[in-house]
């Protein structure tokens, strides 16, 4: 049984709708609720206890349902728990009202044995339509992009097109944007309602729309895409197949939960920890983020290996560990700052070997020269500090090599990652911080060993 | 003098355009750019020599320069070097043409002698919406909003709507949706340009509307007002005052643009570095980095002024300094993740205090749990490694207390920035690691020199 999920904001609203709901007042119930914008109508479904949501399915056709869940199915975590309080028919239903991309969000969260259901008591059309799109690979333009557009052909007046679109407009996921195609449906142009509205009634829509139509291929990363939407300041952009055929259409909606993700992924990724986590309980958030620590740490437990195979240099000069945390430090956020600048020109460029080779190149000289000013003044900082200008020289050196190490280190550990086909934000920061710190040290006390005569 | 900032994708495109150019055949130049989409005109135009941009500056009107720099603003670098090559007259309708909130980003990169000879030369009309917009905070809804939107009264057909949309289409920036208002421009009620097709034409538009407007205030900061995009999945909202008049809508591209722009400074923000730097230069790189790793290697340096403090410690004890970064490092990394949880939750949360105190005390206890099974791992790993449980206790409780403490400033500080007024991401990931760094150390010899005559 699931919980209310949301504080539904305007408590006294929300009381007066449950009231509606418990003293069985269905119409009273319709009028207040489906005058909500679809948002808000979700948050009350949301804040709704089982027993209430279930005289709702009563009271609300799937197609309501339909509308309701289109907005929030990317909200909901436990979608299963929902589609199971519902009778199977309606809750087919209500999937196969939805716009295909948003059905098959929630389809994808469902087990297989469910999904078939599902599609088993689907009309034939929409079932069709979803088992396409769940066929494409994740994170592609095929699967997020939707079969529900108004498509026309060329050789007709504004006037017949604009009575297409009224026919089509309750079923489209968006009527703003209306693409021309020939008899095989190889897509040939594009037009606008704002097109169609500002041009006289007898126009032809051959003379009017655009040819040189953007689209994005159905293989097309969705990072790609959302690239596209940006440059291109449109609501919608066509998806279409290598011989031109229009598969359907992506939403701008559906870019920016695109767009979000991806930050969101980043950002986890640089900080190694999942930054979506939603729950506020510290075992639950513990138990995400110690995988990662505990690698760390074992990580880490190689660099006080190392370390120790020079217990005797410190055991003879001990003002050498005082600067270890200096330069494994100073190293690290180097190295964070290559790293994060690597992760977004991958992310931004085509992949091309040359660009990243030239990023790599570039990530080194700039660590050289980072490494140069920070190390002369380290140099300066220490020598007059501690009157040792030998021992100066030594932390100097190490921190020019470690910081051009780590700068290496932070552009190409992204770029392999990514080449291999992993996720580069696998390479996060502390991943990179950890493994300078071993580069670090061993360059350290590799330098230093050499001049411990002067040193003691 | 700017040299061409982009190279166009398709180059043999872009040689044709610049041939029409060069022949100074103004008809077959317009015939060809004009059919590109805008942003791709935009790259042409970026791709040409400044001697071309002024052929075309004759070739094309201020209105279609305005269309092209409609989409570009958010990109160009340096809009004063193109304003001024271009008549001041041309450059000055070229702005009035544009919508009004993106002419203000153009104009808030320019000097204010500037501004104010452009607004001279421009319409009244024009000149009083954009200085209506420059007045609003930065980062505010104000600030995205434009004042070219489509309002209506209600006490009318579809029929009348209608004719009404198709005489504003070609000035508002969205048709798609239609604001509802009453004599003193206050807003009732909102429909889209799709309940218009729909309904039959002789209904009237007070039947149609939907009362319950989801709207913004004026004032409201511009990444909630990106939250509400998300959660509504709208396509535009309408801007209010106080007393419920509305004043501009804000369109979805610019809400892409916010996303992004929040995203990119959170991510730099984690990673002490701007990720957008554009430079391959690595001097210039270098010169932008440098600062902040100056400014944490200082910081770092009160780290090794303490740890200079237990030297004598350390040379009794030279086990000691094996561990020193592996507490100081896996400190730093729980520490990064409970900023980065932390950045998030404060992007995401209204701010109440009550919910910040809870965050602040569930990462302190999530802290507290990673912190004892880190704690618990190491002391046993250290304990077999080096038969010396009392060295491992001493690890283990440090890495406990550290974690614990780099939790509570990872989670603390940022809250504290966002409640002093500055942007809680510039406690970065380098900054909370290299803090972290001295409490570690500062925990870790005060905990082993109760114990160093053990140790020795």
């Amino acid at each position: 049984m699931l919980e209310p999920q949301y504080e539904f904001e305007l408590e006294e609203e929300l009381e007066k709708i449950k009231l509606t709901l418990h003293e069985e007042d269905m119409e009273k119930f319709r009028e207040e609720f489906l005058s909500y914008h679809l948002y808000d109508q979700a948050q009350i479904y949301l804040a709704l206890m089982p027993e209430e949501r279930i005289t709702m399915y009563y009271y609300l056709s799937a197609r309501e349902m339909s509308d309701m869940f289109e907005i929030i199915e990317e909200d909901v975590e436990s979608v299963e728990a929902y589609l199971l309080e519902m009778n199977d028919q309606y809750a087919a239903d209500m999937l196969a009202g939805m716009y295909a991309d948003n059905a098959v969000d929630m389809l994808k969260q469902l087990k297989d044995d469910r999904v078939r259901l599902y599609l088993r008591l689907m009309p034939l059309q929409a079932a069709k339509d979803i088992r396409a799109l769940l066929n494409y690979a994740d994170e592609t333009a095929g699967a997020i992009m939707t079969p529900e557009y108004v498509s026309i052909v060329a050789n007709q007046t504004v006037r017949s097109a604009m009575a297409i679109l009224k026919s089509k407009a309750p079923d489209a996921e968006t009527i703003y944007y209306i693409y021309v195609v020939d008899v095989n449906n190889v897509l040939v142009g594009v037009l606008s309602l704002r097109d169609l509205i500002v041009n006289d009634e007898d126009r032809m829509i051959a003379d009017i729309m655009s040819e040189r139509v953007v689209s994005v291929d159905v293989n097309e990363n969705q990072e790609e895409v959302a690239h596209k939407f940006r440059d291109y300041d449109v609501l919608a952009l066509p998806v279409i197949d290598e011989n031109n055929v229009l598969l359907g259409i992506i939403t701008v909606d559906d870019i920016i939960d695109v767009i979000d993700e991806e930050a969101v992924s980043d950002f986890s990724g640089l900080a190694g920890v999942d930054v979506e986590e939603q729950s506020e309980n510290p075992f639950v958030a513990a138990s995400k983020r110690l995988p990662w620590l505990i690698t760390l740490l074992f990580l880490g437990m190689g660099t006080s290996s190392l370390i120790s195979q020079y217990e005797g240099l410190i055991a003879d000069a001990s003002i050498l560990s005082v600067f270890v945390t200096l330069i494994t430090g100073t190293s690290g956020n180097a190295g964070t700052q290559s790293l994060a600048v690597a992760v977004r020109k991958i992310g931004l460029s085509d992949n091309e070997e040359k660009n990243l080779l030239r990023t790599i190149l570039s990530e080194v000289a700039t660590g050289f020269i980072s490494g140069l000013v920070t190390g002369v003044t380290i140099m300066v900082v220490i020598g007059v500090w501690k009157h040792n200008f030998i021992l100066s020289g030594i932390i100097g050196f190490s921190m020019l090599s470690a910081i051009t190490v780590a700068n290496l280190a932070g552009s190409l550990i992204p770029i392999l990652m990514d080449k291999l086909g992993f996720d580069p934000a696998v390479a996060s920061g502390p991943f990179i911080s950890t493994f300078s710190d071993l580069t670090s040290v061993l360059i350290y006390f590799n330098i230093a060993k050499h001049f411990i005569t002067v040193l003691i």
